[in-house]
Parts: C-alpha cells; structure tokens; sequence
C-alpha cells in the first residue's frame, strides 16, 4: 500500500506531506523502516513516482519513508533559486532568519517523523536504514553519522559529500546557519568523519555523466575521508549515468538489497 | 538506452517525439518490438517515467516503443477538453475538420513509425506486440485487431473496449470522424470483434476502484464479445487499484511476460 500522509508538524510549524510505502505482510508483524530522502525541487512525489522501489521492497518486506524536502506554504520563506527555502531544506535547523521557525528538518527527520511512524504504521524501530539522492544523500549521510545507533544501514545516490566544499553548500549552510563554518560540519559527512563519526559501512552510487559531479558533489572527497577514518565505502562509478530518477531507478534493487542484508 | 526522440511526421505535419528503450544486446541481434500507447493527457514521458518497465524488459530483451497521444502546437487544433484535440488523438484518421489535416495517428502508429522503427534500431519487426493504458488500451486492442498478422501479443491496462457505448467515445469519434457511426466501427474493439476480427488471445487488467470503470470503460463489453467470437481473454479485476501508473506499474511485469511468451 502506497499512501500519502499529511500531518501539522511541530518542528516546521506547517503541515507537511510524506509518503509511506508499506508492503503486504502477517497481521501483527513489524517490519524494517527506510527512510528516503529527496533532493533539490524534490517532494515526496518525485521518487514515490519515478524510484521504482515497490516490487523489491515488497519481496523484501520493507516499509519506505519519502518525507518531503522542506517546509512549504505562501507565508513560508523562500528563495528565488531553487537551491535554497521551499524544496531545499538541507535537511538542517537553520538559526538564521529568516528561517530558524520554519526550516527545521533535521529535527522534524531526526525526532518528529519517527515518533509519527513508529506510533501510525507496522515499523520496528530497531530496524532502521537510510538513503537519499543528492541534497538527500546529503541528508541521510550527516542523520546516520550522527546518529549511527539508529541507522544499522546508509547508502546514497550522488550525494552531495562536503557541502563546505561546493557552492550548493556554501549557499545553503551560509544561509541557513549564518556564516560560521564551524556550525556547518555538523551538516558536512566529511566533516563529520573527520570529527570522529563513525558507522559500519556506506554505499554510493554515482554516474560519471553526473552533471553536477565535479562542481558539487566530489565523491572523492569522501572517499578520502572514510580511508582516514577506516570506515568501508563502496563507491560505484556508473558509466554514462547522468543526476537523474533514470539512474535510481536503474540502481535501486541494488541499494534495496544493501539495506535489506543489514536490516 | 532509455532514448527520447523527435522526427517529422508526414501523417501528422508536425515534429513528433517518441520514446524507445533498447536492451543491453549482442551487435547486429534483432530484437522483438512492444508498442505501448498512451492514454489521454500523456505524452510519450508518463509511462517512461513511471512505468517500470525496464527492468524486466531488460531481462526479457524487449524493446518497447511509447509515442505520443496526438500531433501538438501551437497552430495544431485543439479542444477545451482534456479528452478530445491535444493529448487525445484516439489513435484515429480524422476525416472531420478541423483535425483532417493532423489528427492521423492510426496511420502515424500503424505505418509511419514502424518504418522509421525498423530503420532506425535493432528491431524484428516479425516479433511485435501491442499494449496500453486506457485510450491507449483502446488504441492497442483496436490497431491488433485490425492488424491480427503484424502483432503476436496484445494486452491492456483498463482499456477504454467500445467508445460506441461511452461518452469519451461519442465525443471523440463524434468530433474526429462525424456524426455516421458506421465509420466508428473501425475504431471499436468490440465492435471489430463483431463485424469478425480475430486474434489469438488478450490480456486486460482493469482496476476496481478505477474512477472510470463503470461509465467509459465497461469491460464487460469486451468480455461478452470475445466470448461471442471465441476469442480467449483474460481479464484480471484487481480489488482496490485504480486508473493510475501506481496500477500499471504494479502490473507491468506480468503484461511484459505476457508479451515475451509471445514474441
């Protein structure tokens, strides 16, 4: 069953949307949760449409989370670019006006949605894994680092690794958090791991015709970061692949199948 | 390859886009064509976007064909309607204007585009099937039946069976081919069954929470003709689905197998 949810979120101070995939299984059973999040311009739509997730889920038996991407409404700040405010949240608690009231979703991700799951669907919260593409690998890259009890598997798809290193990041993490970088890394996974976080392994996949590959998301960058730290990633080059559903959706069973064996 | 294409149609007059998705396969292979038609609103994108068919045509070796509904632009006539005009060819050769000039896909589909298939990839066209989803199921059925010797298999997703016995098929054939309906017929999945067109077997899946069901779609028709002709159909009522991708995507596999055993 595919549904689409909307709840008053405390956190973002709006309504907001997610989608929850929730497969057939026992009456009574509790089932593995991931959480997917979206990248830039992205809603909960985009991968509930174009993800190609819900057969091997299925099989697999695990419930998908797509929570949206940001707060949203008329009276919601916003941005003119698309790399910032509605659709862009970066998955922070900004403490930057104009959006420290609304722009919260690492709260909302972190501590608000889970608490709704847990409490509205079949989930064993004990069960959990995360990934995301672009902002939202981003985004499920820095929640698992910082949260690795929680998380027992990560993987992401052209993710944006350092964001203190690409001008999506420095944009978006100058407005969100102010122009102190020390307040960026706890929003940067090569930062993180540099500070000393740590979890078992990492998958990523990421198409080499990708292209904001060299500008914005370097995953060298974090290939180089977890070889100091001794943390095992598995980066998959993909060939021809460009940023878009087309490669998710192509590599998708793989990353099911990577969380489903850790979960 | 997952391709997007635009060439010059001569039926249509206009630059017309279409979308083919070739399988890895062996230089100089031939491989079996599935034609997929679209159904009112799409364009070629709907079903490339969130069909999910690649995977398994992959696997299969297929590769599939999805056009546009209808010739488009600006100086292209059109209807206030989201069922008649742009968005909504019915797969027909109009013979009343203002649509004569550009409203012919039946011969865009049935003779322009195979050609153009042929030359252009690494296609059999001895092993060619046909399927779709609601005008697009109209048009598959319709074009095979017509057609009984080009395609090997045919099935649809929540096909419209007689727009002689619905309002979508009033307005449409209405508008396109004049108020005589004997020229409707040729555009009647049942009524071609009953003026005596054969094939060899159909597989339909139709939702039963499909808004459309009872109004436009009626399979029932379309089962009662084949069972006049002895024509074997399998029509698969799935409790709960509605008209969306969300239902033929969750169905796809079984129609790309359908069509495989076939091809």
């Amino acid at each position: 069953m595919q549904g689409v949810y909307c709840h008053a979120s405390a956190e973002t101070k709006t309504d907001m949307t997610f989608a929850v995939f929730v497969p057939e299984h026992q009456e009574g059973t509790k089932l593995p949760v991931l959480w997917y999040l979206s990248g830039l311009t992205c809603t909960h739509a985009n991968v509930m449409d174009k993800g190609e997730y819900r057969r091997l889920a299925s099989e697999l038996g695990l419930i998908i989370v797509c929570p949206d991407t940001s707060p949203r409404g008329d009276d919601i700040p916003d941005d003119e670019g698309y790399d910032m405010g509605q659709g862009a949240g970066f998955y922070v608690d900004a403490t930057a006006e104009p959006w420290t009231t609304n722009f919260n979703m690492r709260s909302y991700i972190e501590r608000e949605l889970p608490v709704l799951i847990a409490q509205e669907f079949p989930a064993n919260m004990e069960r959990q894994g995360i990934f995301g593409h672009s902002m939202g690998g981003h985004g499920a890259l820095t929640i698992a680092l910082r949260n690795p009890e929680r998380f027992k598997s990560i993987s992401a798809f052209a993710p944006i690794v350092a964001p203190l290193q690409c001008p999506w990041g420095h944009k978006a993490l100058g407005g969100y958090l102010g122009a102190d970088q020390i307040a960026w890394r706890d929003y940067d996974a090569c930062a993180l791991i540099d500070d000393g976080a740590r979890v078992n392994d990492i998958l990523v996949d990421q198409g080499t015709k990708d292209q904001f590959l060299e500008e914005q998301l370097k995953p060298n960058l974090l290939v180089e970061a977890c070889k100091r730290a001794a943390i095992p990633l598995t980066l998959n080059m993909r060939v021809g692949y460009d940023h878009s559903y087309f490669t998710i959706s192509t590599f998708m069973d793989d990353h099911l199948r990577w969380h489903a064996d850790r979960l």
